[in-house]
């Protein structure tokens, strides 16, 4: 029994979660080996996403410690992101959602019904 | 590479399914037993949510093939909802993010880095 004054485990998620771009971050920072991507590397996976909602799913993703940004000393001197364990944690289920979407949503699957 | 203009699987589950209560519906229709619930048990499960919001989550469930309406011919003379194959096929996803979102978002836990 769900009753909305109390806390929902599926609806928080949702909330957090529920922009688009936001759960293909975490794909792929889940699937990069090492498991780290700078900037220009996720922007570009993303298919050329603008700067500016890259960045403000960036900063949600960290804020709600699911991404942590890591400012790497080798020269030239940059900054990496990668999973909190949080984040990682997250990674099997959006892996999973990507099968069900590559299963039932591609093309003529998308009604099939059964 | 995910191209913008392609087919994302994970930005396409995301738009059919990022609306709040969405999920949750397919939740409460994967663990019932049997796994079918009357339009006012779904209600009670979901705290009271209001009918139209209710009614607009099942017709978008519907047209896209995860749930179907079933009219049950036993006296009372009443419908059922139930998930699709490619409804049930969801299930263990909805799960899944269940089971982070308890581990991961409530109280104190939801900013745990790691």
């Amino acid at each position: 029994m769900a009753n909305r004054e109390e806390f929902c485990p599926i609806v928080a998620a949702t909330d957090l979660l529920g922009q688009k771009w936001t759960l293909l971050i975490v794909h792929f920072l889940h699937t990069a080996h090492p498991q780290r991507l700078r900037f220009c590397e996720l922007q570009a996976q993303l298919g050329g996403l603008n700067p500016a909602t890259l960045t403000q799913r960036l900063k949600l993703l960290e804020s709600e410690g699911l991404v942590e940004r890591l400012e790497v000393n080798s020269l030239p001197l940059h900054v990496e992101y990668g999973l909190t364990r949080k984040g990682s944690d997250l990674g099997p289920v959006v892996e999973g959602l990507n099968h069900w979407g590559n299963k039932w949503l591609s093309s003529a699957k998308s009604r099939g019904k059964g």
